[in-house]
């Protein structure tokens, strides 16, 4: 893949900037952003800022924002410029030349270049080839060019972090908008989607890395942004591939909704009003799903949940359902289809006890015997390690299966102070994951980043991101025995007591 | 309206004839259709009846269907002779005739007068000025045919219910198919719908008199019944209006499916996934939203629900849905549009303590202070009673509430044995609501008809169907003092008895 990176628009390294804006940022006086609202001294009018959904962008953040130069970033930063004093933020810009259209690539590049340093603000820029990229991985060049996008919002964010930005702290915002929110609502009515794939594009999600990724321009129409910058004399690039229907997306925009107009000339809002119930629903099932997916989930590991047999006998949307928060949470966050739900109902009822359905991304879901095994990519020697958890009165515990588990391959922990501490059925978000931005191990005295509890227990650098943990969010419960590890870690935040009653054992099973 | 009825083809009338087909169809050997089907011994090959929900039809049973002479309910008639004679199933044809054709209608009547002679079936005739309807109503021709046609099927229901039929042995059946399900669901799309009218044409309802309204053939494609019909040789009539793009029912068919297609030639199949999806969310979703509306629940009475003031704090997806099934409650089964319950959304949210929203058919949602209430069109005074019911102690409840009641305005029942009888939360399905067919009363020493009850109390006959009673399912528990009525009625399934420890009050308010 044909890549480069640069510096641009200011002598000094992004990082070394941070500092300078964000001392900047703190003169300024702050205000209730609840009561007063920013909109009181800025050129935005409140019938716009009404419509951002700007509450999810927090206060002192490092904000990474894509930049293409169009009408929609060019919107996105001003937004983001007026609302920097108040909430603290750093704005770092990033933007892709996808080599896609010579000369005006170029030209959007310089256009972008400009318009940073005219607001001193650092840009990191990729130039990238997207057409040999989609060639070279046989996608289309669309997908190539949003795939790279994404990894250049993450890898800035990393950098961020490794510059010493606390992760939470980071995050990824794109200007995605209500008419783009209509387009892949209709993509999707048309390629065939369950209900959750009404849901549109996620207001936000988190990266892989765990960094938050916001949209927060999803309310407002394109038209609205044209608007605003036309009356603010603000100039942004024209990507004329955008007006010819060649791609799909294009066609949508430029064909088929228009056409629709004719039977509804309110359907944009029409479908949008669909995204929002959509979600809506999703927001009422997802506790049911949550619980059916822990009580249905006889194993996990970082690459398999597997289901147990009682699944099969689940209602047909909640077996549709399990799946995909199991799907979720192996790292699919893009939506399945309603057809491989389909086959993978019929994988399910099927009489026959083997058998496996083919979804996006090299994910499948296996029949063995009475079991649905979600499984993402990859070899499965690759981590073969796989998380049960129970729960037993100590006594018991200490009694009956101690002696049959290994030293180093389980944990227990003291049930009532976990349940004090992180409510009432927490053991419903223990995960065996990876490394993740923000770990931490709770040890005595205090916490321990687990990028030090690496480096402290001697764990080979290029090991270090399979290493399998046992974790709640971004804290550390247990690091097994594994390969690469040479002593289990346990927390010390809920240590078994004289007084315990009942304990939280957590094993894995697995390859040493 | 012009309207006349007509007894064709047989010159016995249908209540005569009925005895006779029944006798000819249980003199067939019965078969267990599980493991069997009907599909051995008929011309209907296996493909074509896996996808015919016929297990919804049941047995024994009197069943109306809708003859246009079309090839849908051609193959509705010839699906359910087939299996009549395993299902004892009695066909009751209606053929409705909406002068909308001049001379076509009149063929299409003949034809389908010829149909019924030709296998012995009584068949009933509605002649009806469609147009004259439409104009005198202010609705569109094909909304006036719709609601005849319903009001035709519902009628001869009612017939055979008042010669001795058992109405739970009634099934109203309709000839909607695959095509007419994805062009609803497209037709709520466009027009703006929430998860809910995705689900489009219902596969089982019931109509406001009790009577069951079945869809059998929603699994089918318009191409698979054609195709079976021309295997068989088996003519039918063609309506050259449906081929005519001046219904936006029509020029979704026409037009924008085909159209769409461009984009995904398999679209129709991948919009029927989407509602199947949307109805399996729904069933899951019912149950909370049952018990969320009896919560939230204040009072209630035919023709209002009244919504507590915690209910302004639900999600707004758990209002939407409450909102829904209290319309649901109150009678209309029509989808109501996302932006309705976007707009009672706002009004729950809003700052004004009153306000109301106006949905379709006359329905309302009104604000009083906190309070939401769903209301029914009609004046409040025609059904002024209002439920309300708790559970109490017995000994409290004689101590603090007798007091305050008035005698035949309030009736108790043993708790605990009518928890046992009806299940666990069988509160929940208590109704206030006017007498439907199969209604009945425990009296000491076994059931009575409603019919019966109002005849014996000389109930005037023209006030009976606005006698309000307090029921559950077709048990009537309490018909309370009221006009009309002049000493209450109660169950004598659950009285109070002297180990009594649990009553469930049930009590109410308005004119007498």
């Amino acid at each position: 893949m044909a890549e480069r990176e640069m510096e641009t628009s200011a002598a000094v390294p992004v990082l070394l900037f941070l500092p300078v804006l964000q001392s900047h940022c703190s003169t300024g006086p702050r205000r209730n952003a609840k009561n007063t609202g920013p909109w009181y001294n800025t050129t935005m009018d409140y019938k716009v800022w009404k419509k951002v959904d700007i509450d999810r962008i927090g206060t002192n953040r490092h904000v990474v924002l894509g930049l293409s130069g169009g009408p929609d970033s060019v919107f996105l930063l001003h937004m983001l410029l007026e609302m920097a004093e108040e909430r603290h933020l750093t704005l770092h810009p990033v933007h892709v030349n996808h080599q896609i259209r010579p000369g005006d690539a170029e030209a959007d590049q310089r256009f972008v270049e400009h318009l940073c340093e005219e607001r001193g603000l650092p840009l990191r820029t990729v130039v990238f080839d997207c057409e040999a990229a989609a060639q070279e991985q046989g996608i289309s060049s669309e997908e190539a060019g949003r795939r790279m996008r994404y990894r250049a919002f993450r890898e800035e964010a990393r950098r961020l972090e490794e510059a010493g930005a606390d992760p939470e702290q980071i995050e990824i915002v794109t200007a995605h908008h209500a008419d783009d929110q209509t387009e892949t609502i209709l993509f999707r009515i048309l390629r065939g989607t369950g209900t959750d794939g009404l849901v549109g594009i996620e207001p936000e999600r988190r990266t892989p890395e765990g960094y938050r990724l916001i949209r927060p321009l999803l309310g407002i129409w394109k038209t609205e942004i044209l608007d605003w910058l036309d009356a603010q004399k603000i100039p942004y690039c024209t990507d004329e591939t955008n007006s010819r229907p060649v791609y799909t997306r294009n066609r949508i925009r430029l064909e088929l909704i228009p056409y629709l107009e004719q039977f509804n000339p309110r359907v944009k809002e029409a479908i949008l009003r669909l995204g929002r119930a959509a979600a809506e629903d999703r927001e009422m099932l997802e506790p049911m799903v949550e619980i059916g997916l822990d009580l249905h989930t006889a194993e996990s590991s970082m690459n398999e949940i597997c289901l147990d047999e009682d699944v099969r006998t689940v209602s047909p949307g909640m077996l549709r359902r399990l799946v995909g928060e199991a799907l979720r949470r192996l790292g699919l966050e893009e939506n399945v289809s309603s057809a491989h739900y389909e086959a993978v109902r019929h994988l399910a009822e099927s009489e026959q006890p083997s058998g496996s359905v083919d979804l996006p991304e090299g994910y499948r879901v296996r029949r063995e015997y009475g079991e649905l095994v979600v499984c993402r990519p990859g070899k499965p020697q690759d981590s073969p390690l796989r998380m049960r958890k129970d729960w037993f009165p100590a006594e018991e515990f200490h009694r009956e299966l101690e002696e049959t588990l290994e030293r180093g391959r389980y944990a227990i922990f003291d049930y009532d102070r976990m349940q004090e501490a992180l409510g009432e059925s927490f053991d419903r978000s223990l995960r065996i994951r990876t490394r993740r931005p923000g770990d931490y191990l709770t040890i005595r005295g205090g916490r321990k980043k687990i990028q030090d509890v690496f480096v402290d227990d001697k764990v080979p650098k290029e090991t270090r991101d399979r290493i399998q943990m046992i974790c709640i969010g971004r804290e550390v419960l247990f690091i097994p025995q594994q390969k690469g590890i040479r002593r289990a870690r346990y927390s010390a935040r809920f240590p078994e007591m004289e007084q315990t009653e009942d304990v939280l054992a957590v094993w894995i099973r697995g390859d040493k």
